[in-house]
């Protein structure tokens, strides 16, 4: 399965009538994501042999579905990770019917990139180790001031909540300015954790204009925020990729799916959970990725959940696994199944049900680590 | 229809049972798209009567469709514009069966937006003026050396192409360097520039890495291209919108669509054509848009195509209208019929059709030219 080290291989579910159409439509993708032009004018030799896609494999695997493995040249790619993107679905993610459910990225491939710079270890090292699911909630609602946020963040932070992010409706608006926010956050954070002893981290939302997003996230660094709240979806994957490198801001990422559900809410179309929220993600730094958890407000399956598992976790080169964070749907009544879903690498993301707690926040976090036989300070 | 002028105005197609399950769905999405709380949570005052978005109108469409248009306050959405597509659309996207219509757009939030520089008269008025579309070509495949790339750039521009653009799968790899591409192409346009007393355009792609993308813009302007082929999938909306705005680069945009399909091809999520290759494009500064003819490859419709014309040419405050320019399915037989479907403000990019012709590239131009009834030099 492995590709040669000079090639990496993009797996298309293609809807087809049958064997001969999944083929026609097999050979489209291998031009279009290449030379984009028709067969017939294809330059013989190394355009024809090398440059044009392969089709590896193409099996039918349900009813007028069918599988093709394609493979590419590694520097038709190029260096940018843009170019990657191009290549693996540009113009073919137009066509309906097609869907990127697999990647396989031999050494030659994944040595461009760095991958996540904490992941999974990294992340408990900077929150005092443990082997348990870690905690993840969001201030808010947009519309409060920094200084209610502020003390929101204070409240988690003493209850022992492990990362407090802005949500991700949180930029720089008049009503939140984004460099008061964050100075009043990490001073919140930073007190709770002189009572408390414990390592919680705030999360700043830095997923603003091109010309700004930088200066957010080393305002973010030397304010003290202990993470970059990134929606790949706002900002570019590749933006996350270049923020995820710099040694001067190295701080944990979490990615947001904000304004990304398009490429995967349609079964036929766009790229399998796993991909999106797992391989796509870790190639672009992530430390820990965001998405919808089954039995929420949003649509995602449990098998769909635990293919971003599996894109989180599963062995890719030298990439480091990285949490998954499923957020929505989750109750204090359903945390302890959860866990037997999730098991221990993951980062539960709850913000309704804490707010909606009888009690201080403070409590509510008190009860989500209870829940998950977490110790309660 | 207008909204206030501190509110603008998002319409959602929505999938839905029923009128209630509607209307259901509908304050979920504004709940969803700013604070992001139950409706039981949010606290009364401001920011449930002002923050909160607020349903404007809900009607039937058709079978279990239904129609909404939800307003924002401007400053929900702030002076960011990834923050203004999260208002519009962030975790909403994530949802199937929610489709964004429209944006009713007042001049609070457009004076935002410097939109276009050049548009639909300014693009002319740097082609040599005239009334009638103007033409645009690729140089392909990849993996030519960028010789045989310039050398194609020649004959095109020869035959009166007004705009010759990258394929958008080169970028910077090793077989294709970017600036010596730049160099070469634009040396070649300018010699036939000499040779015909027109002024054909080299455009470039430089939709690479977050780090590099100004470079090669500025790149391309020092060395001389005519415009700038901009990938917003690749990079971002709001990097096609900062490099539009720079007077220090100052070039035409020409929007490529790849790697943004999966927003459009689900019929029920995503934007509607129009939205996505119309209004949002000019909000990022794009003079004209890249996007797959009916007929064609791909399958939009001829609907979706002018649903898309109107996106590009109908009044949105002072942002200048811009071109719309289908490509793929252009035959010279038919070049024709697509004048009378797009009538004169349109950019008619042909590919393959050209390449396919017997002939030189030189005298395909000079064919495509005769076929819209357009002088042959």
């Amino acid at each position: 399965m492995t590709p040669p080290d000079n090639r990496f291989t993009v797996t298309y579910d293609i809807i087809a009538d049958d064997q001969a159409a999944a083929r026609g439509r097999a050979e489209a993708i291998a031009l279009e994501q290449t030379v984009e032009i028709p067969a017939k004018l294809v330059p013989p030799g190394e355009i024809a042999d090398e440059i044009v896609g392969r089709i590896d494999t193409l099996d039918p695997v349900g009813p007028q579905r069918f599988r093709a493995a394609i493979s590419y040249r590694n520097d038709t790619a190029g260096p940018d990770f843009p170019q990657f993107l191009n290549v693996v679905f540009g113009n073919s993610s137009i066509k309906a019917g097609l869907r990127v459910v697999h990647l396989d990225l031999g050494p030659g491939l994944l040595a461009g990139y760095r991958g996540p710079r904490y992941g999974v270890a990294g992340l408990r090292d900077r929150h005092g180790g443990g082997d348990g699911p870690l905690l993840c909630t969001a201030l808010k609602p947009m519309g409060l001031s920094n200084r209610d946020l502020a003390d929101q963040a204070h409240a988690f932070a003493l209850g022992g909540m492990h990362l407090i992010k802005d949500d991700h409706g949180l930029m720089n608006q008049g009503f939140t300015p984004f460099r008061e926010r964050v100075e009043m956050c990490v001073e919140a954070v930073d007190r709770a954790n002189r009572q408390t002893g414990l390592n919680c981290a705030y999360v700043a939302n830095i997923s603003g204009s091109f010309d700004k997003v930088v200066d957010y996230a080393r305002f973010a660094k030397s304010a003290g925020a202990g993470g970059l709240l990134v929606g790949p979806g706002l900002v570019g994957f590749d933006c996350m990729r270049w923020l995820a490198d710099q040694d001067d801001i190295a701080l944990p990422i979490l990615s947001h799916p904000t304004f990304l559900g398009a490429n995967v809410v349609s079964p036929d179309g766009g790229f399998a959970h796993g991909v999106h929220y797992g391989t796509l993600q870790r190639m672009a730094g992530a430390d820990a990725v965001i998405y919808p958890n089954f039995g929420g407000r949003f649509g995602f399956t449990k098998a769909e959940c635990q293919d971003i598992i599996a894109g989180c976790l599963s062995p890719l080169g030298h990439l480091k696994p990285v949490f998954p964070s499923p957020g929505g749907g989750m109750t204090f009544e359903n945390l302890a199944a959860m866990q037997d879903v999730y098991g221990d690498d993951v980062i539960f993301l709850m913000g309704g049900g804490l707010y909606e707690r009888p009690g201080t926040l403070t409590d509510a976090v008190r009860d989500m680590r209870r829940a998950l036989g977490q110790p309660v300070g």
